[in-house]
């Protein structure tokens, strides 16, 4: 990777920073397939978020940012305008500049979720999907699986009214398919997504009982942990079909390079996306 | 040159930056001697300048930046502190945080062109100097001349107020060894240094009249062309001993590294510099 006066630089702001795979995995792509431009991170403490921001994108050889914690909703805030998962969610992980000199937002958590459901073959039309968990993650995810349009969605939280302040940000835009469940009861659900943080660690309790699946349906664990989580173990005792949350970062690859305009390494990544899977997860 | 979330990055601030090579040389150098490190351009605006150093200088990873033209005055004048030299100059071309959090800045343009002098054998205790051209070049080696000791140091400037007004600035730190030129005649002069831009173009009037330099004393013109500038072919030609500014440029790269903490790298490199140079002008 050679960097010029020509690169067009990208940050990814954070804080901390010291955990981001992100420089690693998109420097390697870009090196490999001849796009001139590098991802560094950025630690920016939340108190200068907002001027930093500004600042930065007022260069003219910055060409965007990706978002990651504690900065996805402050940032959210600091968008002239945001797509509609990002408005909902409340959350960005992407920035750019218009082309009007606007900065623009999005949110492809939620997306690379619903495009890794596609990966798996997990169909979504007329489907009954229950969402446990409204925090952040639980937030994107019900946003996208509203927006690619199912039959249903109940969204569970632990703290109720939780769970009631996303749906009345969802049901506005996507009409009374979406609804606040009482409970974590599986039961009557074609699909099931883990957006809690529980199983995290190993002794934390299951975040539905598994035993009240229903047979032929299927779970997500958004959880990202090298080992497959309990819920996922459980589910496998059972011979129920699970999958673990890392596609939704794979699948998230080409929607943030389209976003920054690399349509090119986009469809090509789209088209096969082996080496993205082996970038993210080496042997 | 693998970046992660732990690399430390340095940005070289400048509107335009395509012309920079600095990333290109000090990336090299960061890689080859195992510095995490990234230098990566930045366009800035002049209108954004002020609000892009405070809020990226808050940035936990941000080492520093590299300043570049036109940014180089306009910097000096946002530091919480300089250097001598860059308070001398009005200038900087180095800007880090210091260890209780203030902004600092410094100048290494005048001392890359002492040490340059060191390299080149030329002495300059007890030795009269001439510098032609009290602009942002003249005002830095200027200083650094002064700052290092010499016998005598007169400044020409066509516009002669401005020479005046750097002998103000010299003066009440130096004392009376420095002086306005009322010509720039080189007669008498053990060292005549062309800080003008005459000689950017082939056409150009040479900045003094070779044929008055006395013999025995040297001459270096610090315009960086490709080629020999026309004062250096007339100084060939009359066998007068004549350098091009270049080495002001090697040997400001230890300078900066030092600067930024990365004393062992500094050390190494200026043990030999010839790495840096076949970098810088490679063959």
């Amino acid at each position: 990777m050679t960097i010029t006066g020509n690169t067009q630089v990208f940050m990814i702001v954070g804080d901390p920073v010291a955990q981001v795979r992100a420089p690693e995995i998109y420097n390697h792509l870009f090196q490999r397939h001849n796009v001139d431009a590098v991802l560094v991170p950025m630690k920016v403490p939340p108190a200068s978020l907002a001027g930093f921001v500004r600042h930065t994108m007022a260069a003219g050889n910055v060409g965007g940012m990706w978002v990651t914690i504690p900065h996805k909703a402050a940032m959210q805030n600091l968008m002239d305008r945001c797509d509609p998962l990002a408005q909902i969610a409340g959350a960005v992980n992407a920035v750019r500049r218009g082309d009007d000199g606007a900065i623009e937002g999005a949110l492809f958590d939620g997306l690379g979720f619903v495009n890794g459901l596609d990966y798996f073959g997990i169909p979504l039309a007329g489907r009954r999907v229950l969402v446990v968990g409204a925090g952040g993650g639980g937030q994107a995810v019900a946003a996208a699986l509203a927006q690619r349009g199912v039959g249903h969605l109940a969204i569970y939280n632990r703290t109720a009214a939780r769970a009631a302040e996303l749906v009345a940000r969802l049901a506005p835009v996507f009409g009374n398919i979406v609804s606040v469940a009482e409970s974590a009861d599986p039961a009557g659900y074609d699909l099931i997504v883990n957006c809690t943080s529980q199983g995290l660690k190993a002794d934390d309790p299951l975040p539905v009982d598994v035993l009240r699946v229903d047979e032929g349906a299927s779970v997500v664990d958004i959880i990202m942990t090298r080992e497959p989580t309990p819920l996922l173990k459980a589910c496998a005792q059972r011979g129920i079909a699970a999958h673990a949350g890392f596609e939704m970062l794979v699948q998230q690859i080409p929607e943030y390079l389209k976003f920054f305009g690399m349509t090119d390494l986009a469809q090509t990544l789209q088209n096969d996306l082996t080496e993205v899977r082996s970038l993210l997860y080496p042997k």
